[in-house]
């Protein structure tokens, strides 16, 4: 035996030996590998985007799917299946159009952005003025765009971890408001995307019924470059613009929870998250179908254990993320006293890609665990980062406040933008073996997680002083 | 030097030296060299693109691409060009939707098929029933599909010499029709291309108003799986669809035509074509603006020479080639008594995939010349092939029995069906340094064709008896 090799058994073999047990550790490994040989939830995945399809939060496919959810939850077997509040004004899309009519007529391929209020009946007509980014937009001096249109034509960024998604967001989330100060008429971005296929990509931008908004709608990347292009050409360019997209009165939704009991500490919950919801436009296969496969799998291998786990395990499908974390704030409000019982929270929400990574935000006390932990996914793949950055998912992140402990383990997310928000966000981007690797990976968390004899530290003032950084 | 080597340069080396004279393969290895450095083209196409977009035959857009298409040549310095009328019925579009109403509801992606018929204002809602293939919706008897919406499932398989698309387009080109013949209401079909991408693909079916057809539609790919797993859940299917194109008048649009005057024999051609319109869903750009830029590019390299070649060299730009050969058909019309002028022919048809190889459909004492071309194609990665079965690409095809000499430059086509009659067909999708190979392999084509000393066979008894086999 080489001497590196002998000192990384000593290193680690040792840790979680002193931290589970040996039948708990035995049983991760066993779940690991009975995981990774089923189906990784793909039934759940592809039942839920035929019979459901699309299912925007608040539209009819909302109540639908959430039957769905507690028909499929139930009958897998889980000790309690229940469904929470959640309410929130739904957005509409009604039809839009985007094209150029001067100086050449041409269509693009375009989608309104979520919570973008309606142009008149008749749409816009007006010049484009174009941006580089939001910064850009920002730095134009007031009512200097009045009757314009303006594009942002930034470019998101490939990377593994998503890190260019956050930077060319902005000029979606906040564009249209900027643009509003400025006096113009409507607002067009560039798809917050990787994919150079013609697709238009959706997504929320900021609601707040206080600060005046505009029409705005996301071309396709190719129609972005065509837009310059004709830009380019040292004419104005006139578009048209109509959105009837339209926002309804309050609608209330539900989070549908599933637990399995633990046997020792039932009120302490292992809470693993997904989302319901979707866009409108594909089926919601990687976003966010996947993560409701992957989190109910692990969790269904758990519950098929011959015994319960100390503490409890949740199965958390939130609703209405997609156009505000809707379903993430109720369950934060609805734990405001006792978040403390959340042992330690991951959503599974970035597509099907495999698992690379694992962070964790908890109490330096847990670190060992958690280090004991990642030493079972180590043969997935999985790497225990330096990082005590995890959020646990956008769900939790209301949650985050209250002083939750999370885990991350990233997903490969190199081509998710390819398709994230879009029509073709359809069940045949789904890998099978990636999702079984994901389902084997949140099953061992889940399982350690459960059978930990350490808090992660729920409302500790280390984690505090962690955000504060 | 080693002997396998010396034999191949006793065996090419002679060949050419035979044929052509020193100077004229002097200039054909340095027109490959100079196009290969050049653009290949590119500003032509992102031209056509940018400022024609989509330029369906016979819609607002054809005269302007035939004017773009006469200002581009001119400009170019061709020694002349002038337009031949093609009149043809046109077809347009309208709107198109195609929804699943029952057992759930959703939307497919789906786009109506060249000269389909319209529904009625208010649609069909006819329950779907599915087919392998054409075949087996042949096999179907007599007036048992009363009533029925008939779905066609067969799915395109990718090869490089796009192989695939002649067996599955059969669903397209006569489907509608077929299922007419037994009593269907209309068709749908799974989208005759290669890709997953959530975009449905266009393309015309056979016109003939002499026979029955039906409202026609196909659906993407994605859609199409989807369909299949929704009957697979046992209940009727019901689909509802609404297509509100329209068969017009008869409409003139035109052939554009610049030759380079031949010093010797102007009156002998050597034919490089191309087609200038294109679907109405994307720009066109691989199909088949790609085939405008290599040919255009290809021929002013060589017009741009010191010397004019010894035949005269046309490029063709050909009108209404998608919705069936129109342009084709009227060129062929018009040579149908001195067909023997065009010395040889050949058009770039198949997207922007590099060219791999070369057949020609020549009388056999052509051959040393189709194979003294090939030698000076080789560097390009281009192989000569043994079969005669070349057809000089779709718009000569109408020549052909007139006994028109063909040549194909075959390009890697695994990609192009891809993107092929779909939305997605734009400007990005081109590979600069694969157009650079096209045009390059286009001008050493051309050059040498047009410096051969032996004719190639138009109208021989030789190419009858080829094509009888």
């Amino acid at each position: 035996m080489k001497a590196p090799l002998l000192a990384a058994l000593l290193l680690t073999a040792p840790l979680g030996a002193e931290i589970f047990s040996d039948s708990d550790l035995a049983i991760a490994r066993e779940l690991r590998e009975s995981t990774l040989a089923g189906s990784g939830g793909f039934e759940i995945v592809e039942d839920l985007t035929t019979r459901i399809g699309p299912r925007l939060a608040g539209s009819e496919a909302d109540p639908r799917a959430v039957e769905w959810a507690v028909a499929m939850l139930t009958e897998l077997g889980f000790d309690r299946v229940w469904r929470e509040p959640a309410t929130f004004p739904t957005w509409s899309r009604g039809h839009e159009e985007v094209a150029v009519i001067s100086p050449v007529e041409q269509d693009f391929e375009a989608l309104a952005i979520g919570y973008s209020p309606a142009t008149p009946p008749q749409g816009i007509e007006a010049e484009v003025v174009m941006f580089d980014d939001l910064a850009a937009l920002e730095a134009a001096a007031a009512d200097t765009l009045s009757g314009k249109i303006v594009f942002i034509r930034n470019r998101m960024q490939r990377a593994r971890d998503g890190s260019g998604y956050g930077p060319a967001v902005q000029a979606r989330a906040r564009g249209a408001m900027v643009a509003a100060e400025k006096g113009a008429e409507a607002q067009l971005i560039r798809s917050i995307g990787t994919s150079s296929n013609r697709f238009a990509h959706t997504g929320g931008m900021r609601f707040d019924t206080a600060v005046r908004s505009l029409p705005a709608a996301a071309i396709s990347n190719p129609d972005a470059d065509q837009l310059e292009r004709l830009i380019g050409l040292g004419e104005p360019v006139t578009i048209r613009m109509n959105i009837a997209a339209q926002i309804n009165q309050a609608y209330t939704s539900h989070n549908v929870i599933a637990q399995i009991d633990g046997a020792r500490y039932p009120e302490q919950i292992v809470a693993l998250g997904a989302h319901l919801d979707s866009w409108d436009v594909g089926t919601g296969a990687l976003d966010d179908g996947a993560g409701v496969a992957i989190v109910t799998e692990a969790a269904h291998r758990i519950l098929q254990l011959d015994r319960r786990p100390d503490q409890s395990i949740q199965v958390i499908l939130f609703a209405a993320e997609e156009i505000g974390l809707w379903g993430g704030r109720a369950f934060a409000q609805a734990r405001s006293e006792n978040i403390e019982q959340i042992h330690v929270a991951a959503e599974s929400d970035f597509g099907a890609g495999p698992i690379y990574s694992m962070s964790a935000r908890v109490i330096e006390s847990a670190r060992p665990v958690i280090e004991a932990i990642a030493a079972e996914l180590e043969p997935l793949g999985i790497a225990l980062t330096d990082s005590r950055r995890a959020s646990a998912g956008p769900d939790f992140i209301p949650a985050l406040p209250l002083g939750l402990a999370a885990v991350d383990l990233y997903q490969d997310g190199t081509n998710y933008f390819d398709y994230h928000h879009t029509e073709n966000d359809t069940l045949d981007k789904i890998d099978p073996d990636a999702l079984r690797q994901n389902a084997a990976s949140y099953a061992v968390f889940a399982w350690l997680a459960a059978q930990s004899p350490r808090g992660f530290g729920s409302g500790s003032p280390l984690l505090e002083q962690e955000r504060e950084d």
